[in-house]
């Protein structure tokens, strides 16, 4: 049997380390040839693959980004007419021929889900694993690149509290997720924030003022406030942007900002996206084996599963108002907006 | 209603975030009074304790240790007489009546639940939260400490990669868990390491000999040995040595050991320990608030919950052969001794 | 004798370790009585201090910040008349008297540097202690925060290079450091980067895009541009997001841009800035004893010393075309600009 | 021009980082041929060599061990009779025309050095480059892959303050440095250690077990001795187990010991030694592109430079009484051991 592999979409921490457990399971397990995509879809349009051994993916475990490269390219334009659409099928099913490969594992976030649900559907072999810093795809617990992410931003709001409380500031930090509050939340409770604004809970000017001024007379030295890139704002302005000049205008108090950027997605994974990795990568090489194609690897609880392509398509994990950490987080006094 | 929080057996990172989350969340949401107890049981027996605050618990979150002390005294010794069990009592019920105590919340490994379990039979409002580096806690998918612990294993393999690769070596690296294997099959899995041994499961030296021996005739430059200190061995040696040494009598390849030894208890948690142990903490006050007593604070699944005390007493939670990471990793090309 | 300490101007890695270290020389040592004074100078115009002790400066040596609060207030303003001054001069004269101070320790910036040579002017008893993470301080081989910016810089650069290559991208990170380029010379170096530019070099957007499309064409994946914040621009534009924006427009290859802020100022010291902070503060108190005032201490290779304050007031250290780093870094293929 | 590297001894943090530099320079800067020498000496008595070019050393700025491997094998064995010491130099002095070498970069620590040494006055061309966590070569303000050992062992020790200070008690951790106390010294220091033992220094057990129990009266919860692996013990035994045993013996004090080992040694370099590495590296070709050999490159101040290596040759860099930072270590309280 021979298997393809490609990563599409925003890197993440844990890609590499993903494609060392496929390769790995595959070929000692299975005895199967593996052969690396690159470019994400595009090099199955373009027919540009390296071979993977045992020896070539050895070292991978830690390394940062992907080493297959990766592309916001996907396999079906959306504006493409029928013919266009026919053509391309018939391309990329020649091209999967000519390639010699029984089946293709897809690595990427919910457009790369989208993706390998086509390619289902017009009859590849696929299976896929779900991959973001954003955590959230639809099915899963959690995604490898989260928990990394998180570690990343949550040291960064550790390093503000002591400059927030030298100077007596409002600090407030803009961290990714897209439209998820994933990221806010966790590292918001992580790093001690004070307050914490995701895409998801609606959240009110006037009363993160009021929080603010209250701890202040408390004697508090500082307020950090954990702002989600993806929070409603005003004229499409900048959340983190927002957020601050809106605080400083209403309380008077000085407020700094920090855009997190682009380090939230590099570098080595943390310990336990490795292991959630090379299990997700080790889990694709089963259902291969067992031709249990069309499937998402998915976490659920402390195991390894799957679930149908179909199901996840076009769906979302958003945090909700009943969320545990919400909860537990309103309990010890952190505001969420309102 | 007041409350006590004691912190009881060997230190772990997360600590003195759950005497946060107990304390804000006691103090936010129910509006209860909150004292530390020091030194562990200790403290109970001497009425030693301090007021514990919004703003004393503030920036705890971060710092490793406990800041209310802990101590290997136990309430009720092994040996003693009926006699003695019942001054014990005596003197612990009056004590608790003296600091006006409505509850205790115990925090602590394996042998604190016993202690709490016995404090709760004898009529204490008992209320538990597990804590260890170990991971061998029954009743909880996980305790905090443990993420932190891994954490600080997986790097210190890391790090050992570079030298073995150098040097062409077996490195062997012997890291904590008492009984159980878990930290060894975390941090094993999270760097990346050739051959990991548990106590949980035999080994056999000629086995892994000709792993190695195997590893190097494949172009490997080195194999990474990660050893809990609770297998087996000869003559009661110590575990890193004496497999380190067996494998260099067995194969003639130059091999070294690394005892990590304490670092992997202290310092700052990692951000699953910190949101876990403030879950755990807030959880603790929720339970007491409505008078749910004799129980232990579990994770399950992605959710807090409780176990009874009763429940928990006398278990361990151990590695088993079928264990998911077990698996996996065998599929990966690990070997797990045999 | 009795001593103050105040620090002022931008917080850094290492003000708490340097407070640690002038304590525990002047009380081991010495025998004196030591005051810290909150909120810089404006600490002196309201007499507000607290006590500083053997052990309430125990622990102080990771901490970020500054526990002595900082502000920007200057002891003289600018815009004062001379009748204004003369009641300044008083008032804190008459302060330092009430308080009791034989000295006062002036822990900050180039802007504290010039502050404490003017009160060491109207004849107070001062000893300075330079402290930025710009190292742009005059007299001084390198200041404390430095190192620990650096780091931080750098740890950010190694996970932008695993982004940068599996997007095939340009990555442009804007550093700190003021008017002066050593962040992003040393970090730029440290990390990797292909390209430094610097406030002190000009640089020609023409001559960037050429190397950049230079490496492309070698196949190289990707290109690191570190930009220090206080490089020219044109309209007033922020440094990344300028020269971002140009390359893009020039080369026509992606290019993204993160701006690393607030993020290097805070959080624990690195070994060599808690070192050099140490010793700085032993310095000071060593000048002290030996009534050797009006001088700033400073790092003279791997000797601590010190420098006349008036030899220090209104200069600036920049990077020079000639400086050790850019010379080794030229040799190995970085462009500066040009 | 072509140059050989190569790498011998110990590995450290830094020395990729240096085969980039020498490289980079070399290349770039005068257009040399450059090959790296497999596993130390002995690749240049079995002619076992890779190229180098500027895209295969692209990327080994962060990584740590050597990937030309190394040996503690030496050109000249010491109990060599004349006669096998003139066929050796036969041996290599063939095998450096065979490569058509012009000149060799030997990296290395103090046993290198005087290889190097040993080949220089046979005639061959030779510019080395001192390398050692140790930080115990002659000549050399600091060597590359100290700074990072400084800064493992410390953040080791910051770990154990938080289990010393739970569980008040003595802990002892002894660090690497062979014969030379630099690395206990500066991670002592950085890391708030309280009694430092170094081989320098003559220690006492009454007078450090007079300071623990003074410090425990005065109130400390805890102490830390840093101990270097190199002190004077009785019987043979390892210095950490030998002084913690002698304190609980001396204070009564429940004492625990933890020997950081190889972990010192692995993982990236910091960014100190990342730069100090990148410019010896740099400066090794520029000596070698003006014919300047016989030299050892060196730090003096903030220059890189050279030094004969008749003058570094059989000379160990040891700690003194009158180093500034035992000076100053003292003035802030610390005990070096009398």
């Amino acid at each position: 049997m021979k298997i393809g592999i490609l990563t599409s979409g925003g890197d993440c921490p844990g890609i590499n380390a993903t494609i060392r457990g496929v390769s790995k399971a595959a070929i000692n397990c299975y005895g199967m040839e593996v052969v690396g995509i690159h470019g994400g879809f595009q090099g199955l349009l373009d027919i540009d693959t390296e071979p993977l051994t045992s020896m070539s993916v050895s070292g991978l475990l830690t390394s940062g980004g992907t080493i297959l490269g990766t592309s916001r390219e996907k396999p079906f334009k959306k504006k493409a007419t029928d013919e266009e659409k026919n053509e391309r099928k018939r391309l990329i099913t020649d091209n999967v021929k000519k390639m010699g490969l029984d089946a293709i594992v897809c690595i990427g976030g919910n457009g790369t889900q989208k993706s390998a649900y086509k390619l289902s559907k017009i009859g590849l072999n696929i299976v896929s694993i779900p991959k973001t810093i954003d955590n959230d795809v639809w099915g899963t617990d959690q995604t490898f690149g989260f928990d990394t992410a998180v570690g990343i931003a949550t040291e960064a709001i550790d390093r503000l509290h002591s400059t927030a409380s030298s100077h007596r500031r409002v600090m407030v930090i803009e961290v990714m997720g897209h439209k998820a509050g994933w990221i806010a939340l966790h590292s918001g409770i992580a790093g001690g924030g004070d307050i914490i604004l995701l895409p998801e809970l609606d959240y009110d000017i006037n009363t993160i003022s009021r929080v603010i001024m209250d701890r202040f007379k408390k004697g508090h030295t500082h307020t950090i406030v954990v702002v989600a890139e993806g929070i409603k704002t005003m004229n499409g302005r900048k959340a983190g942007e927002f957020v601050a000049q809106q605080i400083e205008f209403e309380t008077g108090i000085e407020t700094r900002q920090t855009v997190l950027g682009y380090v939230q997605r590099g570098g080595s994974p943390s310990t336990y996206d490795r292991i959630l990795a090379t299990r997700m990568g080790a889990h694709a090489a089963d259902l291969i084996a067992r031709k249990d194609f069309g499937k998402m690897v998915c976490l659920r609880g402390d195991k390894i599963s799957s679930i149908s392509l179909e199901d996840v398509n076009d769906r979302l994990k958003l945090v909700t108002e009943d969320n545990d950490l919400v909860v537990q987080g309103r309990r010890i006094g952190i505001c969420f907006g309102k």
